[in-house]
């Protein structure tokens, strides 16, 4: 299984983005109900960051959806 | 939905020893394959770390999973 660690944080971006935007969610929204800032969510969803599990269960919380969630897409 | 981060990484944790015993690969053999130390591994399957997406993907490709696979659990 050949996926590099770079090109999966870009993925999992992405998917954030597509699940914020299903719930019609703004990033400020987001951020709000995940206890964050805008810019630490623009900074996930653009894979700037390398971000941590606990930070990522709390995105899955503000989207009201199980972690496993976010890691259900498929990467490259 | 109300997962606690903490008890998200326990468990997390927990499923990754699982995983890596179904393997029969042993802490240092997993460190070894995933260019990272046995105590990492150990503090990570503790729940002693908050650890980050890039090591989990380097934990996947080490055990030959794909990432989602590693938060296929559910935590109470």
């Amino acid at each position: 299984m050949n996926i590099s660690e770079e090109t999966y944080i870009v993925n999992l971006g992405i998917h954030i983005r597509q699940l914020r935007e299903k719930k019609d969610l703004s990033q400020q929204g987001l951020a709000d109900d995940s206890g964050m800032t805008k810019s630490q969510i623009a900074r996930i969803e653009t894979a700037k960051i390398n971000t941590t599990v606990k930070t990522l269960v709390k995105i899955a919380k503000a989207l009201d959806i199980e972690p496993k969630e976010l890691f259900d897409f498929t990467s490259k």
